[in-house]
């Protein structure tokens, strides 16, 4: 099944925003002093490189929000992967609204395409092993819903959207209440029965005083391929392993390689390139 | 002079909202849950790898938005090229609240130093030539203002801030107004007298035709380095003379070698591999 | 360790807008016209009848905010169990200020107070077993946060705090998808690893479908308490076991002795008894 | 007439931030991984108690916002008494939105209509008599609007909206004035003519002294039914007369009984017990 | 008394909202560019021309929101009546900011107080006679608080802050009822008991008709001199008499002269003339 | 070519803003009690003056966000001169949503219509002249895009929107400089290419040492007409020349006739006279 869509209502705000603050106070003075209110153009959000497409959505209610009477038509909806010089989408209306949308129209587009096209490099190059891509709170600030929606567009996981919807125990919480232990139990005393407790472990001692404590999750920080491999046998099934520190294209097979469950990549959303689309005009 | 900080009242916004967004509706369970009120520490923003710092108020802004108690030392503000393991600030206060903000204040610290530091290894590429480094209006939804701060504090120089702040005929507007001259002509008879004109050349012929309308500036899409220096000597002082296109610091010194006085990078904001700055406890 | 406060960011944006809602466009008329500006006077929010406190943080904000002369000397913090009569604490300012802001301070107070004396009375009725009480989405819209962390002052858990952060399989979502095993593993397919799964059932042929799909927690809907013992042995520990329909300090007690791990109500929230607070003017 | 409803452009933030609060950063993950984005169903809002529906209008915008494919068709709207088991709307439409926002939905409907059958069962109630029933600003935060629209949903009306809409002088107001002469020539001396002033008072005494003031109304705070008899007739139609003081549908016909003009409730919207309403499936 | 200041949580809204409308995306570059950021001043907010101050704490919150340590020095507060030349406020910090707030805090404080004059002008026109002046709905959009706020500072009184806080029946309204008696009988059967009740008239038939059902004020619609002075006798102290129609300081004096309770201008709030007033620097 | 409009997305949050702030809380209380839901009305908005229509599509707005049932026919578009009793649009529709939206429509049409005309009488006066007529940033707090568009509408031009987009150089920039030369090398060192530098000048020295720094316009600030005069001289054409200081319909002529290029007005924005629209129904 495809990734669903975010609900218009979780979109909109951002690209809103994104309009309002391209516009300033006086709006498209080139395009308005130029181009006559009658004017219509057919056009075209064609890949200029290979990746994977990523919020249509949000470009095309750009479009849509500068002219009602703007519309578009669908060729690669989210998750295609286009060859460069693919059409994903036909938009055809007054010229003067797709002149003003389409810097902040293709600006997420490219954005989020580019987080979904590293995503899928990442999950292509580790298909051979059973290990999952996560995503991390590195995130743009402001766009952490669409970029998480665009590393599943990728094939990636997400890991938490914030602070409150899981426990991620890391060693200053250790160092604050005194030992992992008593961390985990404080924990345990105060949580929702649906939140999983995950701990970050430096050591295979601290991975083993962790499963000793049947935590859900632990996170290997910057381990040796070698120690995450030991790290999984250790586990044998009793936790997720996720295995962390400078995921990319490059690395990431090795670290699947290990066996462990989950890789997760702060490069994904902190250091993203954007993929490559341009709007042809016909 | 030292790039002036951007006013309180502009960074505010931005940096509550990204708090808001990580905190979601219950808070950092983690470090609410195990981290007593009354724990304080000493702790360090330390550089990872080189480069230029930017962003640091927001930095400072997202520990003081979550407990006012927090203080900090500023050690290298923004525009400071900083080396490895060298540190930006020191930070002390309730561990809690250090805890909770650690990310948001790192996501907007590690961005805009990235893009500062980006932008710094471009304008040290050129230093050599006349050429200014530019940003464009390539950037991430939501945050226009902060990111072309950040170039600032890079050394580069800021295009259009938006849609409103200047004419930038392209080639649909040529179409939809018949001819380049009536463009410019329309555009004349709207805009303020404050408001400057470029408009994009892709041939040597179209320069010499927005040379006799007496535009402000041009813009060269797209030219061959060899087209390029043909077009500044075209020109010889009549306009600002912008190169566009891939520019990166591995080509930006040739293309600043053709005598031009701009290089436009989309590069730079769409583009952005963050600075890599820890949280060092102590 | 006393239930954390949530930070100063994450209520001032309601108690912001309630005195907003409550100033309306004139301001608080009466007293403007009446009290001369520097009158001060003396007061404590007194309990008028016994319960458990919470939402002073939200009081004393509304005060603040109005007039950030007004200072509190806390007596009784969030958490504490208060007789009829007990002072909570003691406010001192500006005499125009302190009636401006009083009766939102109330709404704050009373509301949460509430809400944390209705789950304390639930906790207090099953303390004999081991089951925990947990809230659920069934609540006022705009307050699901505050009223969420009033539930946990009064010693309850929170359950789902809203449709992103935990899976929750109901009837219709089995019907979607053809069966409960169909349903489970399209979830497993797409969500975190932090991410838990608990399913609904209305009986125990359910229960070991679910059962047998290894899920984190199942919720007993509206069972007869003779099933719900049933339910509980066949579990065996392999599942949280989650009770809900019409939980009340008057029923809880028989649910949890069938030996559920939570008992779920919609009532904590949606049908709140403020608590009798009032402000003594001395 | 029926009472008008509420624009939507009134109703709509609510409605919106409700969804929100719900949807969080990842939107609706259980009906997103597991529900065909093709389904289609009926449903139908049904009362699961006999009471007055209020807030219909809220709940279909909920559905609406969420997904403009969704239809309604209203059976009984607002102000409709129903019996248990009646059908208040049909709605149709995808299964995804539906799901998504049924929540929402019902705790506005609930919640609303709960007010509007306190409000009715009061009205009834007291029929017999002259007396009408009014709210106070005993209200939710953020919610006054909506609740104040629900009692006059019920039969009541409604006392001030702010503190900007009238004057009402209470103890601490006459205490700073020095007396209550001073403080009602002081309020005449700055009101607007459509503003009315009422005073609060606890004794026959104060009340004769009001009444020489030829204020608008008077508020007998907490009297016997037989103090309150007397102030009626020592009234004698120069100003309305309201009750107020822990009025509740078993309190109020006694109250009504002694001739105010009005029965003021706190408790119609600070302790709201929720209508139980139900979405049923088809 | 001195009229009231609104609390700044009601003014700080608009005062932001300004400031950033005014900074734009880049701030104020003409500053930032050329001053340095450790230049001090003394500058003072004097009038250019004789009038009523109002909106100074508007202006000096402007000041404030820049930068936190600009310091504000008053000499004559809102309502003071200003000579040409007088200083109404010092201002001491930074030069940059303000520079910056410069421009936001003069148009607040020359747009209230040239409402607050012109107010004053009509006020003292009148003053031989019983009338009070009256402001309309016919304000700015975004500004009626502040504006109605800078009508009492000048002297005037307020009508209707909203559509919600008075009924005020026009021939509409009549047309839609059918007749003057049913209007106000819907009127009487829906409003609460603190709301007033005021029917615009344009012939003394109809005013006949209005007093016969006990309302509380007439508006008399563009009535001759003649006509207001026999509705005043007509009127007899039954209802509040207001006069309204192209109320000026020229024309105020002999529409007061007919005895008339109160004079309404809409041109006090629609029509505004700034009072001229500079910030000198020393 | 017209006046293009703004896009909605522009114009659609002030209008919202101002329906809230005449709505309240509870709605327009007048029309919901009186006026039955199924009434329906033709209407007109009319001038009863001369002028310059400017807003219209706020007003229209302001209905349709009302009632998305009333619908109008456009007579005469914004730029439109329109003599007295002349129709601008017709609107037919429910009569509540009109009655309710009618203020907001017309506080918006008459303010932007009274700019127009005010700029259209001083464009109209200095026809015969070169000069071109520009607003400043005093403007009301929160309209600034729209009052300058009403400035554009009525032939006149905008100056800076805001300190961002242009450098204004003032005696004080120049006194923290140290001197003009070092003012404007500032300002050249960190701006973009697009924004042009003016210089504020007193006296025709101060000219003369702007125009050997090549700035783009000088604004002379309060000089009689021969010093206007000599300064067009000794500029000749190397820079534009804006005269500022009181131009009003009555001093524009002259002040035109030394041959400037622009009349700066902050009286257009600053000192509005709304222009006498009304609305008819028929």
């Amino acid at each position: 099944m495809r990734v669903p869509p975010l609900p218009e209502i979780m979109i909109e705000p951002a690209v809103r925003a994104a309009l309002i603050e391209d516009l300033g106070r006086a709006g498209d003075i080139t395009t308005d002093a130029i181009v006559p209110q009658e004017a219509r153009a057919e056009t075209a959000l064609v890949a200029r490189s290979a990746g994977v497409v990523a919020g249509l959505d949000c470009a095309l209610l750009a479009f849509r929000l500068i002219d009602s009477a703007i519309r578009a038509e669908i060729a690669r909806p989210d998750g295609s992967a286009v060859a460069k010089g693919e059409t994903i989408a036909t938009i055809a209306g007054p010229v003067r609204g797709m002149l003003s949308a389409e810097r902040v129209a293709l600006n997420f587009l490219c954005h989020l395409s580019g987080i979904a096209s590293a995503s899928a490099s990442i999950v292509v190059a580790i298909k051979p092993h059973r290990a999952r891509l996560v995503c991390t709170r590195k995130t743009t600030p402001g766009l952490r819903a669409l970029q998480k929606y665009a590393v599943r567009v990728g094939g990636g996981f997400n890991h938490r959207f914030g602070l409150d919807d899981g426990v991620l125990i890391k060693d200053n919480h250790i160092a604050a209440a005194g030992s992992l232990a008593s961390a985990v139990a404080r924990a345990r005393a105060s949580i929702g029965h649906l939140v999983k407790i995950e701990v970050e472990v430096d050591t295979l001692a601290q991975l083993e005083e962790a499963l000793r404590l049947e935590i859900d999750a632990v996170l290997l920080d910057n381990m040796s391929f070698d120690e995450m491999r030991r790290a999984v046998g250790l586990v044998d099934g009793r936790a997720v392993v996720e295995a962390s520190g400078r995921i990319t294209p490059q690395t990431a097979p090795q670290v699947a390689a290990t066996g462990v469950d989950l890789l997760s990549s702060g490069w994904l959303t902190h250091s993203v390139t954007a993929l490559d689309i341009g709007l042809d005009w016909r």
